[in-house]
């Protein structure tokens, strides 16, 4: 059986230095322009905490710090629980990589905080925004210039589409668009941490001008369990991102992944390096 | 002269230990019902980033996971840059404590972006909501019960105040809030983490019911620099907080800060334990 991309990407080999310490290496698949995709760089830092002897429940929350460039191949990842209370754990997480000085450098920070949850009451206060159905939106299409990693996602953008023309003329910062992998996969932690940086930046349609730009902290906490993920299974996800402010070489972005159903999986908030 | 409570509870010396190595107590002026007030653990940890020798630039992001229940008196807190590039500086934070085995126990996890900023394009796509003046704002009364820190605070609800009968009547998240230091002090850094944590629990809101809660990880963006916070001075922030969803024991909070004059300091989102 073909391996899917995303398990590729994600897979991770534990080492016999200590417990949580993984080995692993960036994907061709999901690459970006000048490195691996920042959402599977997450993922990859998460997956280290799912894959870890020790772990107790399941993810909550997971913020990730991209602190340099991440290149092609090798790299390790330590993952470890500094607390573990009756029913939450809460985890460092750090990605290394050999440099030109063929010392490791971190590349990648980050804190998750895992829980086991009970039945309590619950609602839902940010209802999907009422949009037509994944079949009556057209899949995006990606030309031959297009990275890599976006052919790994269908991508169904209803408003807020990649500007067609970089002219200057964005006036809003709201992108809503049906997601979930190009190859189908049955959603999990590891691919909704990923889906959650899957919206281009929002400073690129709010100006319809392309600058240079490098996502720095990403937060993603997580409202579903295993239970809910295997009703989603492969169907699509309503994925919403806005800006909120953008000032002095970075903006910040709220985001929302709904199920089909309409249940709100994950909220996401991310803060991104401009250039100009 | 008089030193201010906030100075106080931020004060740290730098031991000799290692560089970014401080102690501290927790301050009797912010104290909440069964520990201190969240938002100043998360404001010390950054006053420790902030207090390191070797600081690049102002703070970008920060995120704080709080452990395990902080007791009463000395902690140790160490701030380490772990990557510093050209105009960035990435950062993580312990806070530790000694436990009732005399030994020291991780209290805090955190991590934190400090970056020299320049002049860029900017925009607001979060405008501040037409509200009142604070003048035309009644400040919430404090009764005899309430906690020591809500005292070291003005707040001035103008929708989404703390509910006066607990008859599970709540239908709606958000509160907008009137709210600075009430012991004038002109804004920092470190009092703008605290500010983005003094929204009461929104599920209290929500279901117009008390439940236990506690906040498991918080994080802020920053979208100002010295310069501006010299314009706010001792001036007040309006405040808004939102819950986006409620299950199973957590729901995540998302807030902004505005200055009296309309720009949006802060962005912030906040995952939270509730009991029932």
């Amino acid at each position: 059986m073909k391996t899917h991309p995303l398990d590729k990407a994600l897979d991770l080999v534990h080492s016999d230095i200590q417990a949580g310490h993984f080995t692993g290496a960036t994907s061709p698949d999901y690459w970006n322009m000048v490195g691996p995709f920042g959402g599977m760089t997450a993922a990859v830092m998460l997956q280290a905490v799912l894959r870890h002897p020790d772990l107790l429940g399941e993810p909550v929350a997971a913020t990730v710090n991209f602190a340099a460039a991440l290149g092609e191949g090798a790299f390790e990842v330590l993952a470890v629980p500094v607390r573990t209370n009756r029913s939450t754990q809460h985890w460092t997480i750090q990605m290394s990589q050999a440099g030109a000085d063929g010392k490791l450098h971190v590349t990648t920070t980050g804190t998750a905080v895992t829980a086991v949850r009970r039945e309590t009451w619950g609602t839902n206060d940010f209802p999907m925004p009422e949009v037509p159905p994944p079949s009556a939106v057209e899949p995006m299409q990606i030309g031959p210039k297009g990275v890599e990693w976006i052919r790994h996602y269908e991508m169904r953008p209803i408003i807020g589409s990649i500007p067609s023309r970089w002219d200057g003329s964005g006036d809003a910062s709201e992108t809503r668009m049906w997601l979930r992998d190009a190859e189908p996969r049955p959603l999990d932690f590891a691919a909704l941490m990923a889906l959650s940086d899957t919206f281009y930046p929002r400073v690129w349609l709010r100006r319809a001008t392309p600058v240079p730009i490098g996502t720095v902290s990403l937060t993603t906490y997580f409202h579903t369990d295993a239970a809910l993920l295997g009703d989603v299974g492969t169907g699509y996800l309503l994925g919403r991102a806005t800006g909120q402010q953008f000032r002095n070489g970075y903006f910040d972005q709220a985001a929302q992944l709904w199920s089909e159903a309409g249940a709100l999986l994950a909220t996401s908030s991310q803060i991104v390096y401009f250039k100009e």
